[in-house]
């Protein structure tokens, strides 16, 4: 039993964590962040942000897939079992006090700061912009600022792509802090999970659904079949008698993530390494593994897409303690700088 | 009697004006924009918006200057004759509909575009930022056309500097409009004052409080006749009987602003270029003219200054006015570009 789990949710640390809404999700959020959403809703006060307005900064010319995934999303959630009696699910654009304190603490970073941010750097490279950056790209880092401390999150998990996203928003605590004579806002610690990325059905290193080789939490079956089927493996591997590969071939990737029976993996890998094991048959496996796995998450996704305002009235409860949480925030932080509260 | 003073208030054109809260107001604020608020209201739907966010774009290191300035500027609005019973007077820091716009609009502009905008070059030059510019300052013109679109304001009155800055906020509402495949914001057309600007005591180009040459509506008739007797006239006029230069002649340029009898001020100019007229009973009659301009709105503004809460109450009612149709702007832009309302 972890030491937490008998605290009061008030006393548990804060964490933040949430989704850009830019499509349904996939197996590459579940291991990466769902199943631990999971675990940490038990040991922490956990609030799951919708991203719908960050989702906007590079998709301003398609708004409505934004709106159209936030319920797919909140689908997904709860689906895997994030349960809202102990994760709060919140909408970020209903929430105005994250807009007050984004447009706040871009008066307390500079150009020059963001511009040199690696995330952003890459971003803008893997996006194409060039020098066409929509300004609100460049502000997202300040806008999750806003977002973590809003919630006075202090531990919010993130890819190690991330991490500079969490120094940006330390180096505006410690800014807001220093400008208000006292500590108003806590610093947040990146927790980045120990479990690698899962490779794309491509082998591509990251799953993706613009890269088209994702397997979806809603994916049926024969969906599933389909996506092993096209499954990188070993290239060299031409006869089920030759000598196979395991390290790169993402069908044992998969299996390590996914097949509960380590041994008999292990004993898969040494078959294959040696000879005599066929890609139809690491695939048949792989295939019962996962269907095994997404199966009652897909049935249950689908149970509560029929009900969509029952999950928007989670979503929207979410929303509404959020708001007061962050709202609180908002007008600490503007008391704490000596800022004129009108009301 | 102008066309529009029979029609409704709805039916006038909107107009959207302001200060940002950095310090009380002055004379050159008085030529140069509250004279005209005094007459717009009458014929024009009148918003007059007090700036406190963007004032701490570039005063984040002490932003109780801003807090403690919004009174200020309010007693002297009041003071010079703009009535709460035709002119909205708001705080922009109350509207979080701004803030979420200001953000929502960041991703349709590129920060190339806002680095290229002249009036933002111009004065990150003025401020010295060099690199080091606050992301909040580069974002100033993108919270601008938050505020003139939230409003649906159609006229701003600006000075011929920040004519770029209208420009922007056309071209976003251009780009939110094309998106949303409808008209949903209106364009502005900015309006620049005829009359030229003031200059300051020490002839220099601009009247500013942070150049120390300002003369404000709270000055008593012996810190005017101060400022008047520092005033800058003609460095070629050491004697009397010399003939005087009248152009650039700041004490000149007072009195054609401000002196109602032109045909005195016509012969006092023919007298002095001639020779014969000296500065101190040219600086006698301004100091008379300015006191007589200014003593009664003292006298208002010391008044006013004693009921601080009833002053701001007059801020509070017109914040809420605005508040709410600020939100149905940003209610009609979600709607508009199809983004998801959770309420």
């Amino acid at each position: 039993m972890p030491p937490n789990s008998q605290a009061s949710s008030v006393s548990r640390p804060i964490i933040l964590t949430g989704d850009r809404p830019t499509g349904p999700l996939h197996l590459g959020h579940y291991v990466g962040t769902l199943l631990n959403r999971v675990a940490f809703q038990r040991t922490h006060q956990q609030f799951v942000l919708i991203a719908d307005a960050q989702g906007l900064t590079d998709n301003a010319s398609n708004p409505t897939k934004i709106r159209d995934n936030i319920l797919e999303v909140t689908l997904d959630y709860l689906a895997v079992g994030i349960d809202p009696q102990h994760t709060t699910i919140c909408l970020q654009s209903a929430m105005p006090a994250l807009s007050e304190l984004t447009l706040l603490f871009l008066n307390y970073v500079t150009v020059a700061r963001l511009e040199r941010n690696p995330t952003i750097k890459d971003e803008i490279q893997a996006r194409g912009f060039g020098r066409d950056i929509p300004a609100g790209f460049l502000c997202y880092p300040v806008a999750q600022a806003a977002d973590i401390t809003a919630f006075k999150a202090t531990v919010v998990p993130v890819g190690d792509d991330q991490v500079p996203i969490i120094e940006q928003t330390n180096e505006i605590v410690r800014r807001v802090n220093r400008q208000a004579g006292r500590i108003v806002l806590p610093e947040a610690k990146a927790v980045v999970p120990t479990v690698g990325r899962l490779p794309g059905v491509d082998g591509q290193a990251k799953m993706s659904k613009s890269q088209g080789n994702a397997i979806f939490l809603s994916a049926s079956p024969e969906q599933i079949r389909q996506a092993v089927r096209q499954m990188y493996t070993d290239p060299d591997h031409i006869r089920v008698s030759d000598p196979g590969r395991v390290e790169g071939n993402v069908v044992f990737t998969y299996l390590d993530a996914f097949d509960p029976a380590r041994d008999e993996v292990d004993e898969l890998k040494a078959h294959y390494r040696r000879g005599g094991l066929g890609d139809t048959a690491l695939k048949d496996r792989l295939t019962n593994v996962l269907t095994t796995l997404i199966e009652p998450i897909r049935e249950r996704r689908a149970q509560l897409a029929q009900r969509p305002s029952d999950v928007l009235d989670v979503v929207r409860a979410g929303t509404n303690k959020s708001r007061s949480v962050t709202q609180s925030t908002m007008d600490e932080v503007r008391e704490a700088l000596g800022l004129f509260a009108l009301l």
